[in-house]
């Protein structure tokens, strides 16, 4: 049979990556993005875990609305409010299956077919893909080392039709591991409230700093209901558990709980009750200190180990937080080779076009992770991505 | 600001439902859909749940792949296949965060704004506003109580363009609590076979049957590629830890995975962890029968306390399980009214009309829920509705 697939998602091309990868199940993981399992909170949460289930079983395991539950909703507006500047009266707070979900929402509830979408080049593949999926042309404006170019960004704005929103990680962005100046973050807020078009600020990474000063959210200046800020507790408890959430303006808000309800009617109450307890607890500022420290010293063992190995054959900027590094590889050195002959020298990183909006343009960058590896994984990795690199030039 | 919607959500009308039983907060809930609480596995899955964190705690937090956890995939295939005679090799299983999300996977990879959508005509309110918010033109086949007409649908397969799939609920349907007899289940799969039209086959209730024989699902005869079967831990073992299941044709099943991917990465591991080893100890057989016994009981009870105060003012058939009874009111009482009256009254029932495709249009049935009050509820609730259409006769 032929199946009519929407065209948003028949355009959905099978990913390069995966082929570029597919042999490396047994490489060192600089590929992937998964948060350092030793920074889970594991007896934290086995423990609640079990107070939930003894103290309220029904209340865990029966329906529950879709905006989330309450005291946990209650929670997390105190939590944005004093810890990032985010949330007013204009704004609600909803509890999302993972921060993923805050793309899907936002596209369900605005994008018809042929829709532009304004995104950060290169941006966070699982958002291009979300986009893409239900139906958006994607628009890309160049990322520099302190975030978008805004003079770009508003020629886009300007000649764009059908612009629905802007997509962007301001803190440690995923791939280029940059973090946007104040002076950008307030200049993409004006030219959005002046074209009308509103933002999804993505910020999983904002906890994982590891050196330098925190800037202020997008949202904190939203007075006008034009930001949606989107939190993950991925990085910060776990990502298995598919707990994250947005504050997003009322009317937007609502109509996120309307889709909300059509994909999956809530977030698992065991892992709402969970996240609630834990954060009740007090145990959020405490354990992102802890956690701090284990991506201090892996960031600094990646870069420093890049810079000691790799400096002949690439350039990069060491990020001030975040899970990613983000390098060019020399013009001698062709990148999609390269990764193709790391990964099957036993190191697997991702080439740089797939977070691009057209995959097939050129592209001289590779992502590194440091959070997924073990400390000897980083030191082998690098060691074995020069060796690559210097039989490539030999 | 004005917030440039999508067609398909922004044609979303508030619900009427709510409207009605806004003030039903202390109401008997005999408008609910949750299954009945003394039905869920507490201490199974408490003691099950505190197994899984202390063996495998990374297991059960980290990231995991989208299809879901290898071996409960491995587990539902066995059981789709013994229990449900689903599933061939032409057929992927894939876990889901609840059924519902087997429904907008499918709006998502195949609805471009405008196509059709064929629907029982009533149908399951989720899944109308599911369709409807990815900008599905929803087309209804008037339900009977063997299941769709099928001379309308072959009508509607005919004439209709852009027709993507077929939504249905063959066993114990909501809201009408009929069954749909194997001749037209036959039917239903030759007619999408001969129009080449994809069937969502719904089966969220088929477990829960009281009285007379199971009839095989249309997916059992699916040779080519047509149906997507949708199932539930939901009413087996419980709604809040958001676990379903679809066995689907493979192409489909891909592309649902790529859809997964943009809505929820995948369905958390504690709650894929949990049901697996549920199934796993062999505890699904035995637990069936004891929850329908309990169902049994409620059903019973309802029906009979129907028969005997409401039948001066409805007539409804005895459905053989499921959550719901569905009602027609005498001529001379007006359904909205009485709803209304009712709600005042204390018992809350929700109106006909909200599972229509048309929700303006008349409709004198009323949806009854046995599974939420208790039994003593639901001996007051009918009570109080006979009280209720008493007044409104005299």
């Amino acid at each position: 049979m032929n199946y009519p697939f929407s065209s948003g998602v028949a355009s959905l091309k099978p990913s390069a990556i995966r082929e570029i990868l597919k042999n490396s199940g047994d490489s060192i993981p600089l590929s992937a993005g998964n948060p350092a399992p030793d920074a889970f909170p594991v007896s934290d949460i086995a423990r609640i875990s079990g107070e939930v289930l003894s103290e309220e079983p029904i209340l865990a395991l029966q329906y529950g609305i879709t905006e989330g539950y309450t005291p946990l909703i209650e929670e997390i507006t105190k939590i944005a409010h004093n810890r990032y500047g985010v949330g007013n009266d204009n704004d609600s707070v909803i509890v999302v299956s993972g921060a993923q979900q805050v793309m899907s929402l936002l596209s369900q509830i605005f994008i018809n077919n042929g829709d532009v979408v304004i995104c950060e080049e290169p941006a966070f593949i699982g958002a291009l893909n979300c986009f893409r999926s239900f139906g958006a042309r994607l628009v890309g404006v160049p990322l520099e080392s302190d975030g978008m170019n805004t003079d770009i960004l508003e020629e886009k704005l300007r000649t764009e039709k059908n612009v629905k929103f802007i997509y962007t990680i301001p803190n440690f962005q995923n791939p280029a591991g940059s973090t946007m100046s104040f002076e950008k973050r307030k200049k993409i807020y004006e030219l959005a409230k002046k074209y009308e078009v509103v933002v999804l600020e993505d910020n999983p990474y904002g906890d994982l700093r590891v050196s330098g000063e925190s800037v202020p959210a997008i949202k904190s200046f939203d007075e006008d209901g034009i930001v949606v800020y989107s939190g993950s507790f991925s990085k910060i408890i776990a990502p298995g558990i598919r707990v994250g959430f947005t504050v997003a303006p009322k009317e937007i808000a609502a109509k996120m709980t309307v889709a909300k309800q059509t994909q999956d009617v809530h977030t698992p109450m065991l892992t709402q009750l969970i996240v609630y307890r834990w954060l009740k607890e007090g145990n959020l500022e405490p354990h992102i200190e802890k956690i701090r420290a284990i991506y201090r010293r892996k960031l600094n063992l990646m870069c420093d180990n890049m810079e000691k190995y790799l400096s002949p054959y690439l350039t990069f900027l060491r990020p001030e937080g975040g899970l990613f590094v983000w390098a060019k590889m020399n013009d001698d050195i062709d990148m999609l080779s390269f990764v193709r002959n790391a990964s099957q020298a036993g190191v697997s990183v991702v080439p740089g076009n797939a977070f691009l909006t057209d995959i097939s343009s050129p592209c001289s960058y590779i992502r590194l992770n440091f959070s997924t590896p073990t400390d000897e994984g980083i030191v082998e990795g690098i060691r074995l991505l020069a060796q690559t690199a210097e039989k490539m030039k030999g």
